[in-house]
Order: C-alpha cells, then sequence, then structure tokens
C-alpha cells in the first residue's frame, strides 16, 4: 500500500482526495492534516466520512511526515506550499502539490500575476506539470508534481490536439469558462454566499484570472511559439464542474467536422478519462460529475471559419484531486485508472 | 459473479442500478432492458456510462432472462412489475422489485391506495418487505424482495426503535418528509418543469400519498398493534435526498436524550450504514447524498413532550438502489456492504 | 409624503424595505443608515438600485431623525433596537421595528429565549405586536410597532381562525416550517456558505428556535390560554419563501372540509392579502414570490383526526419588509395595500 | 387607458405580459386568449395573479380583438403569429410580436434558419425591429413591431456602440451567451426537466441557434456593412436572466478604458434602462433580475488586443415583455418608463 499524506485537508480539494484515497485499493491515507483543526476527528468536520475513516487531524511536521509516507498531497492556498516544500523533503519523499506554486516555470510570470515573492524558486525546473494525459513521460520520475489547475486542464485538453496538428491561428484564442461554486474553495465571502450567488451568473476577473498564464504556458510549449489569449471564468450557480468554450479561426477554412474529429481521436482515443461526443453532441458538466472524465465536443462554424471546442470536468475530481491521484497511480506505476473509475453521478 | 437483469433501466432509478452494478465486484449486469429503447446503447441514452458499460438496451423477455440470470431487478412502475413477476420466475431466479407491487401485505390496502387491481395476489405472502437492518432474516431465503419506498425507508428507520420499546404514543406520529426532485422520476410533467419546481417548495398528497400505508404496515407489525400516522411529503428544489421528520409524544416524560440515544444504539451501534449524530445535530441530506448511509438524529422537546427524530437518506440509494443491492448481498451471502462503499459526496 | 428613515439598511430586510419604499407612491425614503457604510452610495451596494434611488448612507442619529420624519425602521440584530428607541424618540416619530426586540410582551420569556438583557423593558408593554390582519385597531394608534417574525407570521397566520373558533386540541399544536436561505441574512457563516447549503436540507434549532415564544404568545393570547407547541425550522436551498406546515388534532371529528373552509373564510375572506386555496390545492412558495401575499390551504386527515394547515409567504415581504411597510400604511390611514400590490412572481 | 390584448398568455413570456400589464397604469388588459385553456380563470393557471385579475381565458378572434382594443400582443411560437397578423388587422389595431416572425428582414434569411415558409411575407418591410433604445423613431409610426429576442436584445446593445464608432474588427466577433432555464419556455422536455438541468450547465446549438441572424442583421446595419458572427448559447441552471460575454480585437490597440467608456456613455448615458458599470466591475444577472434594465460592464485585454463586453438582461423582462411594454409606451407616446420601474429584485 502507498502510504500518503495530505496537507489542508479540510478544504474542499482535500476533502475530495480523503475521499477518493479512502476509496483506493492501493493507496492508504496515513495522516490528515489541517492547522485550525488539530486533535479533531476529521468526520466530524465532514460527517460524510463517519464509519468511514477515523483519522484525527493532526499537526503538521512536514519532515517527520517525509520520513513516514510515500508522497505528500499538499492542498493550500497559493504562496504557503512553496514555503514548505524543499530539496531535502523531495530527497524523501514524493510531492504533488495541488496549489499554484509549481505550475508556472518562471519565476516572474509567477510573481506578476501572484503578486507575491516565490519562496522556493530553486524547485521551479524541477518541478513537474502533471497534466496526465500529455505529460506522462516526465510524471513517471517526477519528484515534485505540481496539479494543474481546474479551468486550465479543461481548457488546455480542449486546445492542445488543435495546437499540435497547428490547426488555428494562435493569435485568436478565446476561452470562456463556467464554473460551480465549490471552484472558490470554502473560505466564505459575500460573492458565494448563498442569497448572493444562487439564481445569477456573473463573469468575474476577465482576462486577469491566474489561471491565464498556466493555459498560455502550456499551449505555447506543445505549439512551439509564444501564445497568448483571452480568458474569461464565469461562475455559475451550482455546486461542481467546469464548462470550457474554447473558440479560434480555423487556419484551413477547408476542413471538415471529420478532419477535426481525427486530431482528436489521434491524441485521445487510447485515453480512459477522456470521451469525445458524437457530432452536434456538446458535453454537459454532469455527465462528467464526480468523477474524473474529461469530455469533448466541438462544431465548426463554416460561417466564420472559428471552431469552437467544448470541454467539460468536474473541477474537484479531474480538475484537482482526481487528477493528483491519476498523477500518483503514475508516479507509483499503478494503472492510472486506479481507485478513480466512479461513474459519474448524472442525477 | 452474480448475474443480474435490470429491467426498465432507463429510468432514473434504474440509472442507479446500473451505476451501483457497475462497479460491484460480485456482480455483472448481463442484462438490461427498456421497451422504448431497444437496441440503443445504455450509454448514448446516459453518456455518464461512456467507458464504463458497453451494454444495449435488450427486448424484455422475463423468462428467457430467469434462465440466464441470477437475479432480476424489475425498475418500473407500479402495476407493470405484478403482471410480470410469476411463481414460475421465481422457481429460477431471485426477484428484487423497486416498485411498489409487494410492498403492501394486503392486497385491498394496496388496491385501495393504488386504484388498480392486484394481478399477483398470491405472490404478496411470500414476498419479503426488503428492510435491509430490521429484515436480514426473512431477506435470506426469499425469492421476491419488495423494495422499501424512500419516503417510507427514512420514516419507519427513524421510528421502528422508538416503537420496539413501546416509548411514544402511537395516536401522535407525524411524518414530514423533504424529498429532492429526483424522487418524482423521468416522465415529464408541469410539476417538475425546471422552471415551475426550481426556487419554491410544495406540500403535496397531504395524508393521500401512497407511501402512507406502507409505512403503516411496517410500524405496526414491529409495534404488534394497528397504527395510522399523519404523512405530508413535500417537494424542495434540490436533486437528491429525503429528511424525514417525524413527530410523536413521548410516553414517559422523564425520558432523556442519553434514555433515547441507548435505544437508538441498541438497534444500530452495529450497522454500518446507520449513524447516529450527536446531541443537537441533526442530519443533513448532503452528509449522505450518493451513498447508501441512513443518518438519524433526535430532539426532546420538554415544553410540549413531543420527540423529534430527523432521518435523512439518498432517495436513489439507500431509499431505493442502493437499498436493492444491500437485499441482493444479503440474498447472495456476500458483506452487506459490497458495492456499496461509496463515501456520501457532500460538497 | 411620509418621510422615512431606514435604520439598518443594507441587511436584506433593509433591502428589501428600500425596494418597497423606493415605489411606495405615498413614502419617500429621506434617510438611509449603515454603521459600516457611511458616506457610500446605496446602490454602489445594490446596484440593483442603480437609476432608482440615489441616497448615500449616513451616519445613525436617531434623535435627529426622529425630528426630521415621520415613521422610522429599525432593521437591525435583536439586542440593538432596544437601546436606540426610547420613549423620547417615540414622543416624535413612528417606530416600527423588524427586529425581536419588542415582539415578547414579557421581558423573562425575552431574556430566556435571546440570552440577553432587555434594554427597554419599559417600553413592552406599549409596544404593539403588527400582525396587520390581526391588530389592525391597535396598530392604528401604536407608537412602536413591533414588526412580527418571519416563520411566525407564517405559522400565527395557519393557525389563528382553528384556535379562535375552538376547534382544535392546544396540546397537540405542530408546526414544520420551511425557510428559503435569505432567512439567514447577510451575515457570513459556514452554514450558508454556497457549496454547503445548495443541494441540501437540513433541521436546525429544533424545538429551540426563538420564533417558538413568539408564536404561542400570539396563539395563547387568541385561545385565551397558555399554549405550548413545538416549533421545527428547515433550511431549503432556494432564495425565498417560508412553508409553514402545522398540524393539530380536531377537536371535533365530524368536521368536513367545508365546515373548516367556512371558517377561514370567516376570518380571512375579505382580506386582501390573503388567499385561500381551492380543496386539495396547497400554497407553493413561488406563487406568493415577492408579494405580500400569504396563501394557506388545509388538509383534514380522517384517518387520524389530524387537520393540516399549509401557509407560504415570502419571508422577506410579508415576513418582514412588507408587513412593515402594510404596518406604515395602517399607521398612516392609508389603503393598506398601498405600495404593495406587486404580482408575485412565480418564474 | 390603452386596451390591450394578449394572444396565447399562458406561456412564460405571456405570464410576464400579464405581470406587467396589470400594473400598469395607463394600460389594462382587455382580453387574455389560450387556445387550450378556453373558459378558465387565468388565476387558476397562474395563481400568482389571484386577487389581482380576473380574466378567463377566450377564444381567440383576431379580427373581433382588433375592433375593441387598442394593441395586441402575440406571444406564440413561431411561424405561428404570421399566419395570424395580416395588413387588414393592422389597419384597426397595434401590433406587438413577441415571436420570431417578423424579426428577420429578409424572408429567405427566415425560412433558411426557421425551416419553415413564411406565411405573410408581404409584412416584412413593414414591421419595425423593436430595439426601442436605437430605433425609437421608427417605433414611434409603426403598425406592426417585431420585439426583439433575448439573447438578441442582450448581445445587441453589448455590441452597437463599438460597431456605430467602428471600433472593432468586424471579422472577430464572438458571443458566448448564458440563459437561464425560462428561457426555454413552458413545453416540457427532457432538457429542461429539474433533475436533468438542475447543477449542470451545457452548451447547445452552437452556430446553429436561430438568435444568430437576428444579431448580424441588426449589427450589418448599423454598422453599414454584412456582419457575420459565432454565436453560443450556454444554459444554466436559474430561473432568469441573460449574460452575454461578447469578444472582438479592438482595431486601434492603443484605446484605452476610459476612451471605450466614453463611447458607452455617448449612446447610453441618457438611457434610463441602460446601465453602465464601473471600471473591472461587470454585470450580474441578479442586478437587473425582474425589471427591464440592461446593465453592461467592459473589458481591454491590452495582452491580445480584446475588448470584452459583458451584458446583463431578464430575459423576460429586456428580452421579451418589458420591452415589448416598452414599445407600446413608445407607440402611444407614454413616458418609457411607464409601468416599467420595478426595482431588480437583487435577491
Amino acid at each position: 500500500m502507498i502510504k500518503t499524506a495530505i496537507i489542508g485537508a479540510t478544504g474542499y480539494v482535500g476533502e475530495e482526495l480523503v475521499r477518493i484515497l479512502s476509496a483506493h485499493p492501493q493507496a492508504e491515507i496515513s495522516y490528515i492534516t489541517s492547522q485550525s483543526n488539530v486533535g479533531q476527528k476529521y468526520s466530524d468536520i465532514y460527517p460524510n466520512f463517519k464509519n468511514i475513516i477515523s483519522h484525527e487531524c493532526i499537526e503538521e511536521n512536514i519532515e517527520e511526515l517525509a520520513e513516514k509516507v510515500d508522497v505528500i498531497f499538499f492542498a493550500l492556498p497559493h504562496g504557503i506550499a512553496c514555503k514548505k516544500i524543499a530539496k531535502k523533503i523531495l530527497d524523501k519523499v514524493k510531492v504533488i502539490d495541488l496549489g499554484a506554486d509549481f505550475r508556472l516555470r518562471s519565476r516572474e510570470v509567477y510573481e506578476e500575476w501572484y503578486k507575491t515573492e516565490h519562496e522556493s524558486p530553486e524547485l521551479l525546473e524541477e518541478a513537474v506539470y502533471g497534466l496526465c494525459e500529455w505529460k506522462r513521460d516526465q510524471i513517471k520520475n517526477a519528484r515534485l508534481i505540481a496539479n494543474p489547475g481546474c479551468y486550465t486542464t479543461c481548457s488546455i485538453l480542449s486546445l492542445l490536439p488543435l495546437l499540435k496538428e497547428g490547426l488555428i491561428d494562435t493569435e485568436t484564442i478565446i476561452v470562456d469558462a463556467k464554473s460551480g461554486v465549490t471552484g472558490a474553495g470554502r473560505s466564505l465571502s459575500q460573492g458565494v454566499h448563498f442569497a448572493e450567488c444562487n439564481e445569477t451568473t456573473k463573469a468575474y476577473k476577465i482576462a486577469d484570472h491566474r489561471h491565464t498564464p498556466e493555459i498560455e504556458q502550456e499551449l505555447s510549449e506543445f505549439a512551439g511559439k509564444e501564445i497568448k489569449l483571452t480568458f474569461t471564468p464565469t461562475l455559475v450557480p451550482m455546486q461542481r464542474g467546469i464548462l470550457s468554450t474554447c473558440y479560434a479561426k480555423l487556419l484551413d477554412k477547408s476542413l471538415t467536422y471529420d478532419d477535426v474529429k481525427q486530431v482528436f481521436m489521434k491524441y485521445y482515443e487510447k485515453e480512459y478519462f477522456i470521451r469525445i461526443t458524437e457530432k452536434e453532441v456538446y458535453p454537459e458538466t454532469r455527465w462528467v460529475r464526480n468523477s474524473n472524465f474529461y469530455d469533448v465536443g466541438f462544431k465548426i462554424d463554416r460561417r466564420t471559419g472559428n471552431i469552437i471546442v467544448v470541454g467539460a470536468i468536474d473541477n474537484l475530481v479531474k480538475g484537482a484531486s482526481g487528477q493528483a491521484v491519476q498523477n500518483m497511480n503514475i508516479l507509483f506505476k499503478l494503472d492510472e485508472k486506479t481507485g478513480l473509475q466512479t461513474a459519474p453521478f448524472c442525477l
């Protein structure tokens, strides 16, 4: 059994990690930490786990945990994990960081978008961006995995096949993504108070959201040139789910639906967690809810020459904890699907 | 592996059964039937199952299926299963009926409340009411199991310990239950059209709901006398969940919280799927969502002498398909938890 | 024009008061106060009011306001209004308190349930409980009106006709009320964080909620004897609305639906804001949403001898600000409907 | 008083029209028709109107109604109104059609997108597209007004100032619009069944939605050249509201926020129903809910040269019945705001 520790387990991403790992047949949760709940039973904080796990939240001591477990998951706000993760930790234990601290390879870009100094810039080069379907080989041997963001996972997976094949005008990419409210996490604020975000839809941080440089970094890498795009996140009144609608001009306007379908098949046909919809069918977030699937469909708009790619994930699973466990599976040479085969709950 | 067939698999209860059985380690779905979707891939109807199951809906031939599988689940509207289930079927295969046709032992009561003739009254005596935690011994040897209704499961489990111990005045029982909208099933109607049931709460069929005699039958059996109660179902705008608030006068007004807690512990302490909350904590439907758990808490109102018991289940799991699989596990001598250990999704 | 001031206008009850008064043909909002937003434009806090009102929040000076306006509305948490309202204020201006401080006539009961000392007990006798349809005559000449609570308005209106006519066993009253989340107000807390109260239903403060003694006080007054009842509030995932389901044993089991309908008609037929449903039809909260209506329907359960009365209001309108304006209309001899004739928004 | 008739009053657009007109100080509802509810009281179909209106649905006889009223509102599915409206009707009465039949000036475009023959092509030239803020002068003298669609109103209002001033590259326009579920109307279908559209988000009819040519027609007219754009509608789980996010490349990349703000002010500053947000603030649908307002905000994405304009309306009010009444006010020389000054219900 792989021994795991979860740092910051009381946030929503942590909760979801506990849920997945508690049912994982080849991993076990050895330690759960939460600074504000030391000594408390985890199932008192999240009573859904009563009769399922009996862990208490312990005080966080990364160095000690590094000796005792095989992998540590960090589920902390940005700027905190990078203070706690150091080379000497990585010498002892695999680390999967679900926060943003090691996702951007450029310290400057990180500091510009996150408005804070990076505290372990020396690890940026070593960290592997854990986008499983595209970076398996690097992940296998990594010591530090930067687990991708939710909006980013959904947007990158939707655009990469087109970019790899050079099908779209890279100056014209627009991503309009819609997210459920769990994406905003457990911290209280007026904007996610039930009475103020139920029954309303709002765009926020337009062209300013921190997932923008992350999407651009990965697209640029695979496209082989620097890409800038416009990214608009939108909050919709539901628990979970991201629907990412991506727009770009096709370079060759004679491309047919079938041509593009072939491209998606080329990259994704063998991927268990990636499902391509039929023609004129577009993903809904409910078809992937509570699961690690990413569904994708697309449309070519003949009249304007645009291609529109729609992707859907569960923000807490494929967009966070599910992908983290998938990364763990890769790291430990398990079947990637292990512990992640829950069928989506569409109702 | 236990071979199973699901009759009427495209309704919500059927979908949930497919979901649970598709991940069951000791059972397999051999056949799926749906009269209106013969020849269609199940994952085209419910795309959440893409990459998970590859079954096609076949034409329904119960006699043939009875030869081929070990257990048949019927997930059909009332009045239909009783036409299809006969002694010769039961001679060959175990049957678990998720509909209402075999829940009421009295044909008269059935015909009065369901306003239709019962087509297999001869099986009523044989059928076992599949309330797992209370009827295990009978279930073990049954051939035909009548899987309890959703409101009923939640309400009966909340009241039985009090009745068994003779703690409450049986003339004063009131059940006020709240249900999510999946309880109304997949059939279209104005009352469950999104625009007309979102953002509203309504009581319906007050003192007229068909789960009333079912609750009364089971309570009466265990109380050893005939019980009548008032039952009010209420529709609330959420997908899943039943919250059942049960009221009754305590016969002995000196009873303390701890006294009653002992009673609940006596019956439920060893039950994996039953979880008793702490004092002053009451179940929420989200703590059991997507799981087979039943959570229960209670309050003694000193000022009026009433006890208030609150129970919560997921209507599609413990209230339908989860309990059906728990019944299957009992029938086939498996650990009752097999295939049912999904932690509740509280987010 | 009646000059009004609103103290504590940035809470939800305050916002709703602003909405109603801003469209009132015979009243005007002269001053808006909010301790935490002094100097801010109200329409910057609530942008729905842009182009509608241009008020700034001013510092609160009750004595000064008492000189300048005709009526002051207090929309503050309990324990605060009673510090600010004194006889010398009432000598100058009418006061309508939307909080709880003057609703309970007994200081002891207040202090027991609210766990705080009452700071103006000398005003308790003078305060008039502003349940418009039942206390018009007293309201007309009042200086201080205690505007009823939301759960209480709905529950009292449902039970009073039965009590006045002596139709029910007063030992058997149970109120199971369901409320939308705006009832919890604007203050942040985990329990009303979107991700934790969406898609779930929960009972809370069972037999402990502070509206209990308020309901009992009013029922007792009209029944002419002390009444105790069990009250269970339940939170459902919607913005607005209270559905109050009231249970009691009928004293005379031969009473028919029509007999009881006559009783409701006797008291309510001429009330514009009270609407009685047809037989077998029960109110839904959406039929009164955003309006000052109270809808009521009932069922007699022959089998148990219980009567079940279901009432519905919008918690922020008839349950708070709408009834407050109705009280103002009575105080100033206007048609009670003035400014309150918005048709419910059922969609 | 303006006498009005509403044809097809039982759909959601009809209901909203009844709501607005029932409170209009200078108009009255003379007749309500509904083919499937002849003889029924309207308040039995929509009980929110009990005590407010007492109309019965009558059989529809357009010629007779044309003699009796001043204006007829048609709230019918496309393809039906055009069969009923003829020159001889327009000789007698003003007509406001809330459906799609007279919105597209080109019969060919109509027939291509609506896949049906147009039955009154001779009226297409006469019909005036009722986009109030931009076509007042034509509306004033019109006999037949084609009331704009919901997505279109929101999208056109967001883009017109930019097009009129020639600020954007017309080859790059993308509209990603999100709508609440009432936009799908009252007809039942699996896609808007509560259990299947709650808690999910989906794009549909991408680049195929019939509002596309309507948006293009109006933009083209004001831009003075033919415009094609990509339009993606998305369904989000809420009752009401459209949020339209519009993207285009700025022609002059040196344009500042203030420059563009000036342009929006130029066209909209004096419009009561149009509200421009402050910098870095974007509209939410709740700030306009239940009202005739259109809120708009925008962002310039320096990094890509795109401008992103976000508009919000209530689909049933400014996107349908509210704008229809605004059109009536213009036709009858009333203040445009008459009967439309309800403050948005943000809670």
